[in-house]
């Protein structure tokens, strides 16, 4: 079996980052700080500031702000859509955000290999059927999708929050694979005790 | 057969619209005066700025930015993506965009339906290919993929522009399946003729 | 992009028309007549008398005769069974037969893109639930299928019809796809507003 | 296990049979004589004389008249859609046909279970392979599909055949899976030696 | 249409049997007694007598051991997940000791079709209906699967054993298919009436 | 979020394990000496010494046997299969074994994730993508299939073995799954680093 030896953190040659502004800047130190690292999806995107500040926002806004979802829950449909889509990237970038999030070594696993195994309680159940459904089959959720998270204890708002967090890894875990994106390997080890 | 009396853009209920930025004000003007309107998807995200500005930043740096695609070429995307996934918002709002932006009012109808019955040539067609294959089985792309748009022409920063529509479209379509988002009247008569 | 300069109504070269049985010369007459046109299915099947005779004798029997079904009904289902299978040709010919008959210029786009976003009554989304899965998974239709088509008011004759209507689009669908039939250009415009 | 006691052919109640025009007289009479019975999808379609008739004739034409494709051809694709279909009427029926018109007992039983584990000829492989992928998934067929089939020896008027008999057969499917159709138990021991 | 001239049991090569052991041997001559053949599938096993050994050890267990299904309901559980896999071994085999269990020499044809077109009492139906499921989507079982089987009369051992044969069948099915595997002709012909 | 307080190995109360037999007591003890414990798969089996044994012989014999598949390979099969079939129990068990005979930490969880992400050599990639095949369309593999593992430098003798390593893990995946078996606490910490 051979190594990935090669430095680029996707299959494509995107040309050299382009020079960061000074909000990108700030960001990666910061990310440096808490996390040890870049992550390589933001390296990925490093070659087009605009683009990559376009996504910073959106995914520090799905995953930080305020919500009715816990940041863990959050974190915990994350990992349950890509692993319905099988990707390698965000399996390890929010498995680790699990292990870390939820303070439990197993979980992160456990949903990335079937949430359906973990003794999940109601509402949480009912929020990873939603995401796992809207996953496989958005022409299919109706009316009747939204009633049962309804009586599983979500307000619309949450609602929207659940249906933007699913959204938005569907189009990361693309991404992903189409560029063949690779983790950092400092992810591997990270919350593993 | 009943309609739609009610007025939600949606089928949750959001509470009001924030009160909007200057920036936010600025571009709802600039729809109201380039299509007579403001779309819905914005009025669905209208509820909090930060939100609705993250979305704002990223769908026009995808969508209108220098790209080795045409913008024609990422609206077909936006069509051929929205098609498997049989999105009512996103075929009517990117259906009329298609018979715009091709000046070809029988175009968007037609990747709406099934792309593989228009004449396209071998450079679109390779690049829907991926699409729609990225869109149903992201999991199984790999780097022989990637060779066939490299062999119709892509180079590797077209490819990024590629996967990025491609994904943008399966987290929107996955955003207006799930909350029923209803698209404006003023579509469907865009661009018949 | 290219367009269809081929004047042939398939991707077939079937020969040549076979000369017409005063029968099938008044019947494209009166399609004359109706719709302006001969319906390119209609010229496909003509290299051959006795299969073009079937095919209309089916086709009117299904679509005209007295049912418990409206021909609006009717041509819903044709639809939303061409939806799931994406056939160019019949989406474009019977959305503009539920534009028409339904005298509701956005019905037949929405039942092409995704008849779970309309807001059908009981009945109707009954009707086309049970279509689609016939269409998508007939082998798991069971007697509880039926039992919820009886509960939403459908007697066993109009069982029969529904079955009989999903049926031969899913015939037509597949002859139209594996030939890659190409619609008149006259429905594209047809009961537009 | 209890076994079916109950007389009509469906699950539906279609009420009475029509009184035969002479032609379906006639037709009944033929079938009595060539395979000792009528088969039970003419008993169901035979509450309306005018679904019958056009029932009939398309069949007729479809699995008799003149064409590229053997009668045997014609019965083995119509157990091989069925197969996909899972269909209990028309692989009953159809696997019957096969095992007499291709004087093996053994054929009809291979279709029906899978193809792919016959020895067929490289002709009758592509004939298999175009019907199963138009049966699966008619909006993915395209030109290269033709081009195999033209490579294995059909011409376009064959190319006509398999595509009316395939699609003929996914109809007929449907019909028969949508009313719990039965088939004649005669069909069992046809031809088993 | 060529037939099989091979006497290989398989498409694959392995080799002459290993010189069977006394246990082997035994074992044969008895199914030589019962059967009057050896099944094909030992056959295949045999290059190897303790992948023989292993084999016949398990499925013995399953198929003969005491349990609380009968050997009819685990012959009907290898013949509907063989249809899923549509398997011609494994249908040829086990469809003929349904017939041969059950008495009846349609019954092993219909499951083998499509058992929900059997009249299948709750209880197998129960059984059937899991058994597919757990083919089909083994990921999407949970505890609501298990409470259908307890209602419908199953015990937890109960439940075991329909797991293990469901289990066993989707593994012989495989191996079955990845080396096309050839059932003895004498099954076709056995009970057939 | 709750944990499992279930002393169980299942949810199924398959009663008292068996007083094992001295081969399977022996057994035992060699599972606590080299791996710390016994896996609960075996406690599964353990009400029944009949059924233990045959498991334990068939894969025993399938995963360390003499063979032309290395044990990793073996492992790496197991994985992959199971990453299609998402079964918890497997994922974990033999993604340890990876980690471990791989001596990487990180191709267990790749193999896990999506092989195809894997810097694979064509061998391996060629084991893994009919494997796959095998898994999801056991119907859809034909001598094509086989040609690609030749020609990848697998003997006939090695086509065997990957067959049956595919259909082991099938028919394990499916028992776990259905009977929600729980792996040990120990392999998640196991080989990590």
């Amino acid at each position: 079996m051979k190594h990935r030896a090669n430095e680029r953190v996707t299959a494509l040659d995107l040309g050299p980052e382009a020079k960061p502004t000074p909000a990108i800047k700030a960001y990666f130190a910061k990310c440096e700080e808490k996390l040890g690292f870049v992550p390589n999806v933001l390296r990925a995107y490093a070659f087009d500031n605009s683009k990559l500040q376009a996504f910073i926002d959106m995914v520090d806004d799905l995953m930080l702000a305020d919500s009715g979802l816990s940041k863990l829950e959050r974190e915990m449909i994350a990992v349950a859509v890509s692993a319905v889509n099988h990707c390698h990237y965000c399996l390890t970038a929010h498995g680790a955000a699990v292990r870390q999030r939820g303070k439990d070594p197993e979980l992160g696993e456990l949903i990335a290999q079937n949430y359906r195994a973990a003794d999940l309680d109601r509402r949480q159940k009912a929020m990873l059927d939603f995401a796992v459904k809207l996953t496989e089959t958005p022409d299919k959720i109706d009316e009747s999708d939204r009633e049962v998270l309804r009586k599983a204890g979500f307000s619309d708002r949450d609602m929207w929050d659940i249906a933007a967090v699913v959204g938005f890894y569907n189009m990361s875990n693309r991404i992903a694979s189409a560029t063949d994106m690779r983790p950092n390997k400092e992810y591997h080890g990270m919350a593993r005790t």
